[in-house]
């Protein structure tokens, strides 16, 4: 059986635990990475708070651990379609693992270059991606980093089904039965190029056959699985930062360093999360089940459980003692949502959920505390904006911000 | 009151007529133009029926005959950011109409390039616009061109709804009615860019508040308006070949010049249509009918009459005599479909549809009598397809393609 498995993206934070994880189970992986998020931790004078090594170290000592192989094409999906096309051609994958693309959203909303690179890239990537497995004639199945938020967190109160939505409309006077992507509700720029993916799926799948399985991933956290834990040059990255940090190892770290906890307005906002362990898990599960050839896309709901922010603050904040601090959100979003998704699908393939009762803890011994020394404290507050008129000198309070900013007259 | 408007693409079929008209309505007209299509036409080995002159030829006609004068800055809206936004920001329009796009279902097939310069054109034109928009700070209403494929054709038998449907979901046990996106169903990748396009404007409008009108047009035909029929210097494109000619004005060209009128497969596609005269029409009232502040994307289908291709080939040669030929179709389609669309909206504000009996006779007169000297037969037949294994050898028949394919043994 073909075992040879692309991985665009694979120096990333999900794309290289992902790499090591198929290349332990006998893919056959081929990595191809611009690069791209090292050199935005230049632009944005920050860095991974592990240290990370260069891709040729990490997969040398992969090597010299396992004897396993994994190849690395430093070429850019975005732009060098022709070089994408020549790899699927000569490699021949079963399937193609698809991270290439610019991934946080407050990254997405710094400036106009922000967005304008986020959508060039984003939008180009996945359809050079489509476009050259059509072009290779191949049945290459195509596994989709996508996210949540294409959801949008505003929805009917309903339990969001994996992908497709059952409606009813009416016809002339009579009901009939309908089911349609769900439909797609962007928070920023990111999340936008993410409905927009979703569109190019449709079509490639409806007029090439392609194989595709897109994933609505959950906020990941957790740092390392076992293979990144073998060695430390094999380490995964962990960002703190205002724009790259995901909400609970954001908080972990503060916690680590005794920064207090930032939460952006009221801490009302309900994500899904799934610990990094589970992501690659799933990518595997993805890989090992393709959808059936002339079938749709395959979409599943990639998350383990929900919760607030403000929850999370909470649970972190009792374990370590930090203090919460309540900031004006910068995200142009409702304050409160509620959130429950299905994800039933990962489950029956066999997915066993890592809890935050049980991984939280490993996070700051491990993580948190070890490496804290290398945090840059100027780079935890998010400085992207959603709106123009956001104020940009925010302030701290012990108060939830809605509370802060209540015109008539709240608590102080 | 500002009446100064910014065309983006205004050199090209829809957009040149579109100048015009809102010029001599007392509109302060800039046009943009990276030239692409006259570009098109060199890569194609083609050009348009009619012999349009250069641009500036146009413009300088244009004022000796009117005394207005017409801006025009050529730089490519998906590339020339800062330009756009400078732009913006000195001439200060009160809306941007937005024709910057490769327009052409076929084109767009062609090949691995020709789709990945859609969706990169298509996409970083459209975005820039919008982000150019909103970091002017301006209100600028953008009026876009889309079309009515962004539907599919494979409706549920529904009158298609101008741009949003209403249905009804279950929540807990419980019905709860939504108003969604119509689910987009593109055609080719062409269409792709279109639905995703709507994301886009749904994203800014809801982020940025940005006013946005999108045009969901049907197929353009026609050639002339009054204002570009005042000197030939003026005159309007008119596209033949078998990637940018449009179905009705492809038939009035062929059988001026005694071609079979070339039908795809059975001709039982159902398109909407609308005459240029009827668009540009459009156009001014979408701008001068824009939508509230805050509220969202404005959205209209822009068509008069729907026919299936078959019917308009039968009026077409009865009125002038010529043989119907059948073709294997290129596209990847349902042979036959039905279309119903509700366009209440602009005959609401006075829309007066100018009907194929009314018009078709004068095209037939004065343009593909008159010019079909011009035309390359060997341009007429459309060699994109849309899956690898259509054959490239179509040989015509009068009877339909279904027919001719049919491995039962039907009618030869």
């Amino acid at each position: 059986m073909n075992r040879r498995v692309i991985i665009l993206g694979g120096d990333g934070f999900c794309g290289w635990p992902t790499s090591l994880y198929l290349s332990k189970r006998g893919f056959d992986v081929a990595i191809v990475d611009n690069l791209s998020r090292r050199k935005i931790d230049i632009e944005l004078e920050c860095d991974s708070l592990t240290p990370i090594k260069p891709i040729s170290a990490r997969i040398a000592t992969w090597h010299d651990l396992t004897g396993k192989e994994i190849s690395y094409f430093n070429f850019d999906v975005s732009r060098h379609y022709h070089r994408l096309l020549t790899l699927i051609k000569e490699f021949d994958p079963i399937a193609i693992v698809h991270f290439a693309e610019q991934r946080a959203a407050p990254y997405s909303m710094k400036s106009a270059y922000h967005k304008r690179y986020t959508v060039n890239n984003n939008i180009n990537a996945t359809h050079n991606v489509l476009c050259a497995i059509a072009e290779s004639g191949q049945d290459v199945h195509l596994v989709h980093l996508g996210t949540m938020g294409v959801y949008g967190y505003g929805t009917a109160g309903m339990k969001i089904p994996e992908g497709y939505l059952k409606a009813k409309v009416e016809v002339d006077g009579a009901i009939k039965e309908i089911e349609i992507l769900y439909p797609a509700s962007p928070g920023s720029v990111y999340h936008m190029t993410k409905t927009q993916d979703a569109l190019m799926f449709y079509y490639y799948n409806k007029n090439d056959a392609i194989r595709v399985t897109d994933l609505h991933q959950g906020i990941v956290w957790g740092t390392n699985t076992p293979e990144t834990k073998m060695d430390e040059a094999l380490i995964n990255r962990f960002d703190y930062d205002g724009d790259y940090g995901t909400v609970l190892n954001r908080f972990l770290m503060q916690a680590a360093i005794g920064h207090p906890l930032t939460v952006y307005g009221t801490g009302g906002q309900t994500r899904a999360f799934i610990h990094i362990r589970n992501t690659v898990n799933c990518i595997c599960l993805a890989i090992e089940n393709p959808p059936q050839k002339n079938s749709r896309v395959e979409i599943f709901n990639q998350a383990t459980e929900t919760h607030t922010v403000r929850d999370l603050a909470v649970l972190v904040s009792k374990m370590t003692g930090a203090e919460i601090r309540y900031y004006y959100n910068p995200r142009n979003e409702d304050p409160e949502n509620n959130l429950r998704i299905s994800n039933e699908k990962f489950l029956k393939l066999g997915l066993k959920p890592i809890t935050l009762n049980e991984g939280l803890m490993t996070e700051v011994a491990d993580i948190a505390k070890k490496y804290g020394h290398r945090c840059d404290p100027s780079k935890i507050i998010c400085t992207s904006t959603w709106k123009s008129d956001t104020p940009v000198d925010w302030e701290g309070s012990s108060m939830p911000a809605s509370n802060i900013d209540d015109k008539d007259g709240g608590i102080h």
